[in-house]
Parts: C-alpha cells; structure tokens; sequence
C-alpha cells in the first residue's frame, strides 16, 4: 500500500432515524428535533470524559453510503453545477462528513444528541467539542451560498415542500 | 485488512511556516498573520471552482507528525488532564485534524490561506467551505475550555508569553 494511504478504523457508530438518504435532513441546522445516539465503542468510552460540559460536538464520519461524485457538481440547495470543494455533497475524494450537533446526554459510552442529520449506522470517525472562540466565524462572506435565500435552504436541507 | 478500515489518500499538501510543533499557534484563532499555501494535486483542481466566493473554509488533513495521545490528557491551555475528545488534541485514534482558515486568493490549484495552524508538509484530506448558516452556532456552552480566560487562550495558544 501506498505509504501516502492513511487508514483510519471507526472509533462507534451513529444511530439515527434517517435510514433513506433521499428523505434526511442535508444539514444539521435544517434538522431540528431529529434525535440520535453516538455509540462509541467502549474501549474509547474514557476519551468522552468532560465531554458534557458542551453544548455542541462536531462529528467526523465516513459516509459510507455515499457514490463518488464529479468534480463539478449540483449541490442540494441550487441547481448550477458548483466546484466540489465548495459544497457538502458526501461523495468526496476522501467522503468524510462532518456534522455539528447538540450534546443533550452522555450515559458512559453513549452520547444523546440532537439536530442530526446522519444517516443511520454511520461509521464514527471522530468527535471534537464546539467551541465559540475558535468555530464561530463572524462576517464571513458565504459564496454561492450567500445566494440561497434562507427560506428556501431550509425548506429544501429540511425535505419540507415548499408551499 | 478489516472491511471497517477505510483508507485515504492525500488530495493536497499545505504548506506553512509552521515547522516546529512547540512554536505553531495551537488554532487558526491564534494564528492571525500566519501565512500558507494549500496545493491542490492538479487532477482536483477543477474542484476547486466557486471556492473563490468564500472568505473562510474548513481544511481536514491527517496530522502527521501527531503521537498517539492517551484517551485523558492535558491540553494546551489548561493544566487539567481531559477526556481526549473534549480536546483538540491531534494524537487521536484517527488524527484528523481540522482547520478553519481564511482563503485569500485561488490561482488554480494552489490557495493562499492566512490564520494558520498547520504543520507545513501536512497531507490535506479535505476542504469544505464555511458557511455561517451551518457551521457558526450561537449560545453554544463551551465546556472546560469556557473556563479559559480569553487572555490567557491567546497567550498559550499563540505561543506568545504572558507578560
């Protein structure tokens, strides 16, 4: 194997109730009140102490049910091909997702969380706290994004129709 | 090999002024000025298209130079041994570590980059763009590293001394 190969091995799993890619949520931000468990595999379970005291926790995942996309690509919420890069969309060179949500609960190896928009039986890469000083960026200027009215990413990232 | 071994490979090297793991700021937030380059291999450049349009985006990379850190331990900017992921700590069991910089120009495959924190050499696994929609979350709690004057966070994490 290539010595420029890295090989992770998943640390849990994440249980959701998105089980059809076509009907989840594309963000956590448009998935409100879906609820999760992370089970982590209990030989990490030590690694999650201190871990309550936040409100929010990043997760990196494999997506693993995810198809390899082009390099140019339409992103959920717009239809004009955008450069990968500049989007979500999971199928990636390397398909590591990451998902900020809310940490309602730690029970030993398990974490509570809410606002999940991961597909059920996600291989869990990694997990690192939400922190004010060092994630929330302000006045950021947001691409093609920026271009998307609010109401219509959420009603598209939540699966809601538009009325 | 196990099938719950997923493997990548490097899209990208960054490049950075940062060769010393004891001197290089410990987050982008503590790394004002700290210029770098991110080069794209060619064959994903293309990717890269309307990234331009973000002032701000997400580097994942395999933190190479990381060791493998016990699951309690002390980080930077407290002296209080934690639970490895409440930390961002890069010796992890997978060490993927994750960057929020700011993008200052593309010219083709290479981006210029500033608040960095990164290891020069550093392989890039990923590049999402920030978005303050998703990524910027208000009134999170901050756990242990809420506890961490402001001053004192600046001072150890940018590796200035506290006069």
């Amino acid at each position: 194997m290539n010595k420029n190969t890295f090989c992770y091995q998943p640390i849990g799993i994440i249980h959701s109730e998105h089980t059809d890619p076509a009907k989840s949520p594309i963000q956590p931000c448009y998935a409100e009140g879906a609820m999760g468990k992370v089970e982590v595999f209990p030989e990490y379970a030590e690694g999650l102490n201190d871990l309550e005291g936040y409100s929010h926790i990043y997760l990196l995942y494999h997506c693993h049910r995810a198809n390899p996309a082009p390099l140019m690509v339409k992103p959920f919420i717009q239809n004009v091909k955008r450069g990968l890069f500049s989007t979500r969309v999971p199928g990636r060179p390397n398909p590591i997702g990451m998902s900020i949500v809310r940490l309602l609960e730690r029970q030993n190896n398990i974490l509570v969380i809410e606002g999940v928009d991961v597909l059920d039986g996600t291989p869990l890469l990694d997990i690192k706290p939400y922190s004010h000083r060092i994630d929330c960026v302000q006045n950021t200027v947001d691409g093609w994004q920026g271009e998307v009215d609010d109401e219509i990413a959420y009603a598209i990232g939540s699966r809601h129709k538009i009325d």
